[in-house]
């Protein structure tokens, strides 16, 4: 038997995807810019998959920039913001517990002669109104603040943040990575403040390799790269139409049904999380509830190592991380976990399990009666 | 019927690569980052398949840097190659044909304070050695030249024309755009002289969205795209394993006897130029026979405007183009064609057809007949 709960480090793609993409590859596979039919068809997939998606957010086809996925789309956000609007002023700010894709960014902003703030976050991983306040000043031109954590699962108030900033100065650039966050919640771009929005398609049962900026109207920021002028001139390439066409089917999976969807993700959640606590010598990390994103769960296993846990429930097929794929290529001390100021001894004994729509109660059931079994022993093995 | 002979423009992906595409979404769907067995499966996945495309180039699959298509692959190449290199000198060098990709690319560097040199073409669309020794200066760090033109197939002597740039300097960087002469042309990289190599999978029926770029062992370019470290620091996000594997799919097929497949292009490509030529007051662009690529033919229809003769092919389900895919957006006169010093009246009166391993010369002599009828018509038409 299999439980994927690694759902936030990427997902499995439905049948109704995969069928979208196969048959963008094999029959609408011509060029969107070609002038003929199979390029009309192509352009037609592409159009009509922007379109679905576009109406899912209430905004318009053409605020939506397709980029390679959730990296692009915040390095498109954050150099590409930054460079345009650079004359106004060099200071950007974020918060201490974004995802590498925006703090590498930047990282190479602050080599570039831009001065960041790093916004502090409570103990539950939520950014305080008045640091924000705080840190803005004359020559602020970009916000970016991440929708769900990724390793945590703690939810900004992404509409409040946004009106503190915009009541400051409403020339001010809100950015929102929103990777974790879209396909769980019905985000508002306009409603909710944003100005620019990163999604990925993987993360919600779309294909890898795709994603999108949502770019508000008369928003202005530069291209990250030159070519053939596609996507006005914004993001050039042959558009990856089997890549668009499966972002949508996706999209639309997620949007049918969401509450629903999403109170069966806290059930699975709070079912474990419940499980886990009763273990003893455990935690739970960022807000419990709906106070929290429904489909990340991140606990401490007091004396045992991340990835000894790690590996033995990946022994029983039961496939979860310790910390966020993403940065696993560098193994090292979660900044999340130190921001919302987590006692050490979790630093290293932390898991995270992560669900989609795809996963069971049956198997947090299964999940729970391995750690039961797991914890225990490994605790007394580590100990010794 | 449909035939397709806008190949340039994008390929139909085939069945092995839509079977690995599907595998590695639905199977392999891990992220190659993750800690368990289902990253280890995607990454073994994404990994096989790089081996396989390293040993088709003779070249180490650390070599490869997964992109999402030809034109970031160009992008990194020279903005990443001219940004390493700044602080040796600011000139660039490429020619007057080569694609948006790169000669968009090349006006942002010029904006960012380089100096590029574009060089002529011959009457063929090939490069002068001369010219490009006479362009090299102390400042010179990068030379970027296509290896096939995407508008009338010439054919650069690309190891030549680096041995030209090597022996003035070793240190200039040589970036050369293999988009269309992947798969088509056994290419050595390490033997031929090239730094950095851009390849698009989308144009050997491999997946749009994918593709990448070889960087020489040693090579130092920067990054484009910041975030969680993939790729050595060198690309991140998470990679696009369905593409990969894909990719590789395609890479595969092309290179089983690829000797026989271009004579088979070439076959088609001949009857068909002979057939054009023969209806009068036509003409061939570019390099006949073996001189040129052999899936790219470009011809002159005097009198007939490239659209209309577009169109009324399609009309009877024959797809082909006016000028280059990639630039259709952006309709304009062909640089190339100015730049081979094409007689005025070709200008707006010229198609390319262009041909893969799924054409056939039955498809050939359909096109033909279909030429026969329709560009004497519309030349009388054209003409009152």
């Amino acid at each position: 038997m299999e439980i994927y709960f690694d759902n936030a480090a990427t997902t499995q793609v439905i049948p109704a995807v995969s069928d979208a993409v196969v048959r963008a590859m094999t029959e609408q596979y011509g060029n969107p810019s070609s002038l003929h039919h199979k390029g009309y068809e192509a352009e037609m997939a592409a159009r009509e998959s922007l379109e679905s998606i576009a109406s899912l957010l209430k905004v318009q086809r053409g605020e939506l920039l397709v980029t390679s996925g959730g990296t692009e789309s915040d390095n498109m956000a954050l150099i590409g913001g930054a460079r345009a609007h650079q004359r106004e002023g060099n200071h950007l700010i974020t918060t201490a517990i974004e995802h590498p894709a925006i703090l590498s960014t930047m990282k190479y902003l602050e080599s570039q002669g831009f001065r960041v703030t790093y916004l502090p976050v409570d103990g539950q991983g939520v950014v305080r109104g008045e640091d924000l306040r705080a840190a803005l000043d004359e020559e602020t031109i970009l916000v970016s603040i991440m929708y769900v954590n990724n390793e945590i699962g703690s939810v900004q108030p992404i509409a409040e943040l946004s009106r503190i900033v915009k009541a400051y100065n409403p020339k001010i650039l809100f950015h929102c990575d929103a990777v974790q966050a879209f396909g769980k919640y019905p985000i508002r771009p306009a409603a909710e403040g944003i100005d620019l929005m990163s999604v990925s398609a993987h993360k919600f049962h779309g294909p890898k390799g795709v994603g999108f900026l949502y770019i508000r109207d008369k928003v202005r920021v530069l291209p990250l790269i030159y070519g053939g002028g596609q996507q006005k001139d914004m993001r050039s390439g042959t558009e990856n139409v089997p890549g668009i066409a499966g972002m949508a089917e996706a999209a639309r999976f997620c949007y049918e049904d969401m509450e629903n969807r999403r109170r069966r993700l806290y059930e699975i959640k709070e079912y474990l999380a419940e499980g886990i606590l009763d273990l003893g010598d455990t935690c739970i990390h960022g807000p419990r509830g709906e106070a929290g994103a429904p489909h990340v769960l991140s606990a401490g296993f007091a004396g045992v190592r991340s990835e000894v846990l790690l590996h033995a429930l990946e022994e029983r097929g039961i496939y979860v991380s310790s910390g966020s794929a993403c940065a696993s290529n560098h193994p090292a001390v979660s900044d999340t976990l130190k921001a919302i100021g987590c006692d050490k001894k979790w630093l290293d004994s932390t898991i995270r399990f992560s669900f989609s729509d795809l996963n069971t109660m049956e198997e947090a059931g299964e999940c729970l009666r391995a750690l039961k079994e797991l914890v225990p022993a490994l605790q007394r093995f580590q100990r010794r």
